[in-house]
């Protein structure tokens, strides 16, 4: 199993690298990933490429048994460049250009950054490219982080491009978009507008469009990145770090064109929460996991690995004794092939000077680099048990980047977040410890048992028939308020309010509204009444059953939750966003139609279990993100992998303590 | 009456115009207007005019009985001319221009807008000069709406030429702003400045001229609008859609060109507010109609009613069943003499996709539709009696545009707003159901026997005589702290702390102070003590006496409330800004000198009850905005003109009820 | 006794101008400040001087035995320089213009400001220089006050030539700023940036010398107007108004060149505060009065004493009848050689209109010209015992601008900023009466028996020999967390987290966090146990010893306060930010070590009393900055200067009363 650090030789003397060598192979490590910020390390003026350090770096890692991951370095493109085309640099929505001094300090669309990339990364493969050390590439570092959207002009003119591949004609522009309304009808393509600042706000399917355009800016710009490589060391294997719930770029495309996905893991960022709780926060970062898991449905890595406080101008909570173990596992037992703690070393320079790594600014091991070097001779030890395992999931969350942006563009209700209702429904399975898949609109439904759409605003055929196609066959599926209002172009359908999805769920939209922020209505399901917030649809049911209805003022009596029969399979409609005693209930009566494996352990809901599947044995992963000591009851006996003890039926775990069980 | 809808056919195939046209009919609709967002369509390209698609839906409309007010199109210029005039677009105070692609983005004062402008209200107007179906025109489109202030440098030159206008010399100017305060001397007219950014604040002078010049320059740019109308169908009608309590641009200005007056009565278009009391609401539109029948003093028409839920971004509340009738009933009791619904049917596209119109966006009739034809069957049937009739009020309150800037300026005390304090008075007798009218400073005041004019700080001759004339012939007058103590130019008074209002109000300012925001202070009227916030002047009462006093801390005993006999008249001083509880006293005091028309009706405070006179007979609107039901004890018997019937005594009126009642 | 008022006869009619002389001699006025903002109206177009005016002005002032300080106007450079060279004008850090229309509006870099500049100081000291009524001059007006920061372009020259005169070779500067982090290497000078806006933050060194370098620009500035005066008065007495707490330039530099240093006082300038409570301000402004007379070590002036309700847009306090007097005595407690209020009467145009003076707009005298005239005579009456009295501290508090910036740049912990701690120290000393010296880090330590240096993150070789040395000879030192943490370069210590002052203190951190604002983590000193916010340092002992441990979590048991033996002095480490409860244990075991000089007045906390030096006579100023009466307990009896008499025992205090005590 891979195991490493983050390593910058480079902020360093050349004599400190075979001491850090030393130390790393003493706790363990074997892999670093390196050069992604050191362009102007490798090429300190234009054409003049100096890769001695870094070979001599590789040379004395591989001394100790260290593997390498290269990174290209573009997320930070050096001074003589910018000097020499100062057009890379972004442009934001006033018009007003971001200037060098930070990083990713570039348009994705620039034609002369394009050919710089092309030069570096060819550089730096075919340098390496006999190097066996390197054994993966990363490309540039965390797209879509910082607000990566340019306005310049030259964005604007590729912006035009990329319009006329997609409409072909102005007119079915204007058609799409609707731009007579306030007669922002376009003659030509010359005249189409990006969504630079204006009076007021723009048309919605403009500024979904510039989202979408910004997203396969970066794609691209990735791919040539891809095919850079991929030319010079066709048997590379390329990754990219992601970064869980970020959301300017569609990941799913994103990770298309990758080898293989990592993501980068700080669980501990909180700078001024009061109420700090370490329970809350797993289940984000559990649904990370499962968010990168899902962009290729296989394992990935954590290229970036919290191993210290983090920090800019301000400095995050230091992590706990036993803490840093704690989400390592828990990034394993959710799909993580390789932890890769960011970074080594603490920096002495630069904005990160407070985003610490396993050692300090001084570099004398202390209490982190201890439970680092614990954690990897632990991790050795348990490698056949856990290396190769992967999670098996009945139950499917739909994450859909476009119907993300709609509710950024258009929130519906103040502060509602497309993210916040998907992960109501995801806390819910989380809490049970039932896995959950994210995945895609397009994605094959048919190996689920059920399927979750929520604020699934905007569909289109294909989507509606994959959607359909499942539910025939016999899955349960379940979408909420505002499913299917919008058109795939953004635009409100015009024949039904819930467009192409009125059939499978069998209901009509009677009236609707917003709950205004801080309000909640009331609901009732069977017998218990709840409440609801942030919108009502009240539902006239066709081909439904209505299994929900509200209880305040005029829509006492209305439906809002229903069921219908649709081909062999079921539809479900939550048309508000019920609390979680409502939800509860909800769950459990879409639950009563499906069967899915149940895990042999019960455990107090704070306790958090993960079932892998490893030649077809079950591991169950069982971590304690609690301050308190907690305890589970198994069904069977099993082994602890850990200690290598067989447990049975009452199992007491420390607080922040994990156990790896595995059936006899 | 005018019933009728706001109508975009431009947005809808052609073969839906006459179901649309038919549905109407059936929902007693007999107006629509058109056109005011329609330039791009009405003129695709430069000097090619198509108005064939808009005869046809005039014709068709036509045929159903249905009559149309066009809009000149300017709020949205189309793209064609912004590309061919980029100067078009106004530029902010940072020295940034604003692009196409939302709506108002054009600077007033531009030329080449003015010929454009020009150019299509001619080719409007030359077009339906003999289309008797068109009955009335609107100017653009809520002048004022967004922030409506160019910084550009076309603004600028145009600016020191109504300066020079203004002023006759340089010196005159220097002399009037103070410009000798920190070394801001002009030497001559090309050097003055528009308020663009700088270090730290402006000179106060310049700013409420920058404010006067931008208002003048809607004002003018109106102007030529209507003569270019009037030139071509001299019998024209023409209004424009005023937005209630905007403030960007003096209405009195806008409104004295025009032949009547609109508004645009959105009262439900709260986003994020936890607690929705719609009585809350009342008086705050009530306040609008009265400033609408104010601009003109006369009756007015309602170009946008509510009919759904509003919104951009977010989507506001629906109105609840019978809410919209109420809303209605409400305008036409404050004056409106048409009532024109905004929207016919919600638009699929643009930023205004939720801004609900009576139809959804699928066009299914639902409930909303259901109660505009409903309310249109009530109107035809009284038409009758409430067609033509007339508010008369006792009682005046000035609301001065100036004088509101000067407070936006400089607040004085932090969130002090000029409104505010004018809405405190208005809500005294909103409450007890005494019409007021909302006049302006050079209005004649004889026909009132209170005025009063909260916030005057600023003055001149003119006024003061106004004023003076007034209570010397018997009136009652009342005015409040900071009254008179600036010049007409927004400097200060040299000469004296309360400026040509000291010998009115007979007394002199000893001393003041601002009372920081959250803080109150203790008064004291008669035996009764309350708070103040906000201000406190000190009153060293001459001609006047004292009838209230401080009672905190070195202030104590010392006067804040005092009345001086003036001529045959009055005339009150509040030196603070006292709470609701006080308040009534001081106006319970003020009122004692009057005698005011009583209504027979005796009402629980949050039942509205408006008077209107009808061919010397008195009509009677009971409106009950609470969510409860609520009742009435008419002192005579009437008749409820909805019902038909008499009714005596004790009235039960339902929640969100309304009744009309006429003396027998 | 200089006492006096800012004067601007510019703003009023010259028949005025006898009238006010005449009311200023009747208030015992003695010295007036002029011209500071009068350029326009000295030089009204490019090289056309007009001083015959204010001839004029000084002469009737001189009539009525009003002396003069003259300002110098280039706080507000007049419109015809800035249309001549509008590069004068200031650039943000967007690279966005701050135009003309309020006041400091120059780049200090400028070489065509710096050469006008030159020129109008020349017309005046040219003018003047025989003038025997001008005593001194003053150098523009408050730098550093509004965002004196300019990002244009020839700042950027500038800066490049002061960071390669700093660090000689571009090798040094990037190996100084660790521009390898994030690929930001420089190739040349010309390559440098200023932090103008970037993608995300900028590395924190260049932010440091950017700050230092605007400092820098500003000194030199003044500098220049300095050498001007000087070469043509070579006696001239040269000040400049200082700001208190301001921090934008190092005040220290800023004072070197001067011969004395001014400040302006205005206590009460709360525009939105709720709970008003003088005893909150005193210490604050007590706290502006040691750092200004800390900057030259000796007693200076307040130019401006506050005199009314200050304001711009809104409307500060008024001051009660007596508070003026608390305030002015407190100023000369502190070490104020004269006072002189802003201002003689208050502004009728400008931004300023409400910054009251001791006149109000109508000059009417009222209560505060009388309050201004009573104090004017007891002054008079008491100057033989007050002036030249001196402060004379035995505890200092080092304040370092450069340390504070480092907070600034990087707050570490949400909210914390460094003059907050050192409040918090300051106040301790504060509520006990003993006097602190407000010191800079250079000065030398060996005249005090306690130096506290809070916040001390950043430090050189240089300043630990200061404070090495200073302990070694017998001194006690305290310092605090984070301190030595960083380089004089604002890098991180790569070789130790305690760096230079590792072996003063005594210890290592062994490791550190943040504590979210908001939360607390408790503490324990002896058997006390309290709280403490922000950060958290865990100790690891060398040669110190432990005095105060954490409770909280795993930090138990773990040290945060210690004391080391150093040479023949001690020094203390204090790893967190106690609450004042604990503050006042650590404290008071500090204290043990040294004996302070004891005040023979026993007090109540909430008033103040400060001791000064006559004559080797002490002095002492009793100041009750109370709502309500307060008393005293002297040990002996003394005479009170301002009644005559001799007072003994219980002295009762009238609130905001002074008295100034003798010893017999």
């Amino acid at each position: 199993m891979f195991y490493g650090a983050d390593y910058y030789p480079e902020h360093w003397p050349e004599e400190r690298w075979e001491i850090d060598a030393k130390l790393m192979r003493d706790a363990h490590i074997n892999i670093v990933r390196m050069a992604e910020f050191a362009w102007s390390k490798m090429e300190p003026k234009e054409g003049e490429y100096s890769f001695e350090w870094l070979d001599k770096a590789i040379d004395i890692l591989s001394k100790y048994g260290i593997k390498v991951v290269l990174g290209t370095p573009t997320a930070a493109p050096p001074k003589w460049l910018i000097d020499k085309y100062p057009d890379i640099l972004p442009v934001d929505v006033n018009g007003l250009t971001m200037g060098f001094g930070s990083r990713r300090h570039y348009c994705p669309n620039n034609h002369n950054y394009h050919e710089y990339t092309k030069k570096i990364v060819e550089a730096m493969t075919e340098h390496y490219k006999h190097n066996s050390n390197v054994i993966a590439w990363q490309t540039d570092n965390e797209f879509g982080c910082h607000e990566s959207v340019c306005y310049c002009d030259n964005c604007l003119k590729t912006f035009r491009i990329w319009l006329k591949e997609k409409y072909g004609t102005i007119k079915n522009l204007n058609d799409s978009w609707g731009t007579i309304f306030w007669s922002q009808t376009y003659n030509d393509w010359d005249s189409v507008i990006s969504p630079r600042r204006a009076v007021t706000s723009h048309n919605p399917s403009l500024l979904l469009d510039y989202k979408r355009f910004m997203s396969d800016s970066f794609v691209k710009y990735q791919k040539m990145q891809i095919e850079t490589i991929k030319r010079i060391i066709p048997s590379s294997q390329i990754t990219h770090n992601f970064m869980g719930q970020f959301n300017q770029i569609d990941y799913y495309n994103l990770a298309r064109d990758l080898d293989f996905v990592s993501w980068d893991n700080y669980p501990v960022i909180n700078f001024g929460d009061i109420t700090f709780n370490i329970k809350k926060l797993s289940a984000s970062v559990a649904l990370s996991h499962d968010i990168t898991r899902g962009l290729k449905k296989q394992n990935f890595w954590v290229m970036e690995h919290q191993s210290g406080p983090t920090g800019w101008e301000e400095v995050g909570r230091q992590l706990r004794p036993g803490e840093m173990r704690l989400w390592v596992y828990q990034s394993i037992a959710h799909g993580a092939d390789a932890i890769i703690y960011f970074r080594w070393r603490t920096s002495t320079s630069g904005t990160e000077e407070y985003w610490h790594g396993i050692l300090d600014h001084d570099a004398v091991p202390r209490r982190r680099y201890e439970e680092v070097r614990l954690i990897g001779e632990e991790l050795k030890r348990i490698e056949k048990y856990v290396e190769g395992s992967v999670v098996n999931s009945e139950v499917a969350l739909i994450r859909s980047f476009d119907n993300e942006w709609v509710f950024e563009i258009q929130p519906h209700a103040h502060g509602f977040r497309y993210m916040e209702q998907l992960k109501k429904y995801y806390n819910y399975f989380y809490k049970r410890n039932i896995q959950v898949d994210i995945i895609n609109l397009w994605d094959d439904l048919r190996k689920y048992k059920l399927v979750i759409a929520p604020g699934l605003i905007m569909v289109n055929d294909e989507i509606a028939k994959n959607i359909s196609d499942y539910i025939k066959q016999g899955g349960v599926f379940l979408t909420t308020f505002r499913a299917g209002a919008k058109r795939w172009d953004n635009r409100m359908n015009s024949t039904s309010l819930l467009g192409d999805l009125k059939d499978i769920v069998g209901i009509d939209i009677d009236e609707y509204g917003a709950i205004p922020t801080g309000e909640e209505i009331s609901i009732k399901v069977g017998t218990e009444i709840g409440k609801a917030s942030f919108w009502y649809d009240v539902v006239k049911f066709n081909t439904a059953k209505v299994l929900g209805t509200y209880e305040s003022e005029y829509l006492k009596g209305r439906g809002f939750f229903t069921v219908n029969n649709y081909g062999n399979g079921k539809a479900y409609y939550v048309g508000t966003l019920p609390n979680d005693k409502i939800l509860q209930i909800i769950m459990g009566k879409v639950l009563k139609d499906i069967s899915l494996k149940e895990i042999p352990i019960k455990r107090k809901e704070s306790v958090e279990v993960v079932r892998k599947i490893k030649e077809s044995k079950d591991i169950y992963f069982v971590l304690n993100f609690n301050n308190e000591e907690s305890s589970v009851i198994l069904n069977k006996s099993m082994i602890d992998i850990l200690s290598g003890q067989q447990v049975e039926k009452n199992l007491h775990i420390k607080p922040l303590e994990v156990r790896i069980l595995i059936e006899k």
